[in-house]
C-alpha cells in the first residue's frame, strides 16, 4: 500500500459518503449506510483512514478485497481499549490480591516484594523488579483452579475503583475504540484482543465489555495441569509462567491462536511494535493504528517515559510503516461513556 | 444428566419428530425440520442421543437450554474425523518428507532413526522409540517458516495416497462426522478440533475439509521464532516441542485457546479420555461420544492393542459415564463418500 494510494482511496470515499444522502445503495456497508459509524471519532485522518481502509476491503471488486473468514483484526487491551494508567489494571489487582492473603501469611510483613505492598511502598516495588512482579503474580494469580480465579476475578472487578475516576475500570474502556469494534463486527471481521495481560484476567469480562468471546482473547499464560478432585475435573493453575504474549511474542500468539494472519491491529506501545509489522508488512493494503495517549486532562499524558505503555520506537516508524497515529486529544470526541 | 433423562427425552424428541410432518413449527432447529440431518447415521442409540442432546440444549424453556455463545463443541482429528490406520497420516508425512530431504543428508543413511525411514524397515523404526519419533518430526517441521510449512503441508496432501484405499488423505474423512458437524453448526454450536495432532499440519485444510476455520482448531505445536528478513516479518519454526495436546493435556489446550468448556466432546482414543471428562462430568446435561472402530472391511476394525489410536480404558468407563459409544459398523451407513 503506498501513501498515494491511500490519499486516492479517500478521495473517492469521501465523495461517496457525500452522496449517501441521495439514492445510490451501499452494498456491503450497513454500517456506513445508517450514518456515521464512529460518532466519538473526530472527522481527521485516523478516521478517514479507518473508514477508507474498511470500504476498500469489504467491497466486492475492489483490487483489495478481503474474504470474510480472512477479515482478521487484532486489538492490544491496556492503553489501546482501556486504561492503563496510573498502573496495569491486572497489576493493581494483583497487590490488593496480595492484601486480601496477608493474613495467611504473616511472614510477608518483613518480605519483599510482599512487605512493599502492604505498606504502599511503590519504590520498593520498582526496586523488586520484574522479578519481584513476577512472585506478585505466582502468588496472586496461581493456586486455585481456572474456575476459582474466574470468580476472584469477577469479585474484584465489581468492587474495585480507578483511583483517579472513581469508577470501575470496566468504566474505564475507550468509547471510540468500542465504536471501531462494533463497526469492524458490523463488517464481518473478526475482533481479536492480543494482550501482554493475562489471558484468564481478560476472559471473564470480554465479552460484556467489549464483544470479544473467551475464544477470540490471546494473552499471557501461566501453567496449567488437568486433575480429578473427588471425580470432579479441574484445571489448577501452576506458579510457572506459560507464554509470554508481548512484544515479538504476539506473532507468535497470534499464529497459535488464531493462526491466519490479522488485515489490521490496533496498539498503543512498543509491546505492540511486532503484531503491527506482523499484520502490515504484507504488500497488501493492511491498517496499522497506534492510540497515543495525549489527553492528560481527560485521560492522561505520556509516551516515550512512560512506566506502563511505553510508546518509543514504534512512533518513530509510524510514518515509514503508514501506521496511523490516532491523536486520544484530538481525535477522540470522547474518551469515556461517563465523561 | 441420568439414564433416566435421556431416555425420557428421547421419547419426548422421537414424538416431537413424528409431529413434523404436522403443523408445529420448529424453533431454532432449522436442520431437524428439514428431514434428516444425519442420512449416513443408522437410527439406533447413538444417533437418537446426538439428536436428543441437540434437542435438549437449543429448545429455549428446556430445563437443559444452552445460549448460542457457550454452544462449543470439541472433535478429536485422528481417528474421529478422519482415518488414522496404517498410521497417523501426519506420520506418513513426516516419513515422506524424510525421503524427501534425504539427499541433503547422505549421513542419514547410516543414523537411526532415519536409516528406518530410508529402508521403510518400521520395525528398527518403532525400536527407535518416541524419543526416535521426535526427532524425525523436528527435521521434517522445523527449519523453514509457518508459511513455508504450510505450502509443504499442502503440496504433500495434493499427491500423497492411503496405502489401503489408494486415494488422497482427504477422501478419507468420516462422512458421518461430516454430517454431525454441519447438524451441529445449523443448531448454531461453535465446532473446534482439539487433535494429538500437529496444529499447523491441520491448519491448511480444515476449513475447505471441515468447515473449521484456523482459529478453531487446536493441536500440538512446536515453538515459532517472529524475525525480520529483509524488512519482511516470518515466523520461524524451531526444533523445539512447545505443547502435547494429548491426554490430560487437551483440556489444558482448550482452555488455554477457547477459554470455555465445551458442551459435547467427540472421541475415538484413550488420548480424548480427560477431553471427555473435562466435557461431561459437570452436572449439567451434556454429551460425550466415543467413535468405537469396528469395521475391518469398509475401514479398519481395532481399539484396546492398536499402536494408533488405542481405545482401552475410555471404553471401559464409558458406560458409567454415560458416553456413547458408536460402532462404526453398525451405526454409519457409510464411511466415505465415496464408498
Amino acid at each position: 500500500m503506498g501513501a498515494h494510494d491511500c490519499v486516492h482511496r479517500r478521495a473517492v470515499l469521501v465523495a461517496l459518503l457525500a452522496s449517501t444522502a441521495g439514492t445510490i445503495p451501499f452494498s456491503g456497508q450497513p454500517a456506513l449506510a445508517q450514518g456515521d459509524p464512529l460518532p466519538s471519532w473526530n472527522d481527521g485522518q485516523p478516521k478517514q483512514s479507518i473508514l477508507s481502509f474498511v470500504a476498500a476491503v469489504t467491497r466486492e471488486g475492489s483490487p483489495d478485497f478481503v474474504h470474510v473468514p480472512q477479515r482478521i483484526v487484532t486489538f492490544d487491551n491496556d492503553g489501546t481499549l482501556w486504561c492503563e494508567q496510573p498502573m496495569y489494571v491486572q497489576l493493581a489487582f494483583a497487590l490488593d490480591r496480595v492484601k486480601a492473603l496477608a493474613p495467611l501469611h504473616p511472614e510477608w510483613k518483613e518480605k519483599q516484594p510482599f512487605k512493599a505492598v502492604l505498606d504502599d511502598d511503590m519504590k520498593s516495588l520498582a526496586e523488586a523488579g520484574e522479578r519481584g512482579l513476577v512472585e506478585l503474580v505466582m502468588v496472586s494469580h496461581a493456586g486455585m483452579t481456572a474456575g476459582e480465579f474466574a470468580k476472584i476475578v469477577k469479585d474484584w472487578l465489581s468492587t474495585a475503583r480507578h483511583p483517579k475516576f472513581n469508577r470501575p475500570y470496566t468504566d474505564l474502556v475507550y468509547q471510540p475504540m468500542l465504536e471501531l469494534l462494533a463497526y469492524l463486527r458490523a463488517n464481518s471481521f473478526k475482533t481479536f484482543i492480543v494482550s501482554g495481560g493475562g489471558i484468564e484476567f481478560m476472559r471473564p469480562w470480554s465479552d460484556p465489555i467489549y464483544g470479544v468471546p473467551p475464544e477470540q482473547v490471546v494473552g499471557s499464560s501461566i501453567k496449567t495441569r488437568f486433575q480429578m478432585r473427588d471425580d470432579i475435573p479441574v484445571l489448577f493453575r501452576l506458579p510457572e509462567m506459560n507464554f509470554v504474549d508481548d512484544g515479538p511474542g504476539k506473532p507468535v500468539g497470534i499464529n497459535e491462536h488464531i493462526g491466519q494472519r490479522p488485515i489490521a491491529a490496533f496498539g498503543n506501545s512498543d509491546g505492540d511494535f511486532e503484531m503491527l509489522q506482523w499484520a502490515t508488512k504484507t504488500g497488501a493494503r493492511r491498517l496499522g493504528l497506534l492510540v497515543h495517549h495525549t489527553d492528560g486532562e481527560r485521560e492522561y499524558a505520556y509516551d516515550r517515559q512512560s512506566q506502563f505503555g511505553r510508546l518509543d520506537k514504534a512512533l518513530d516508524i509510524a510514518a515509514l510503516n503508514h501506521w496511523t497515529v490516532a491523536s486520544m486529544k484530538d481525535d477522540w470526541k470522547r474518551i469515556f461513556k461517563f465523561q
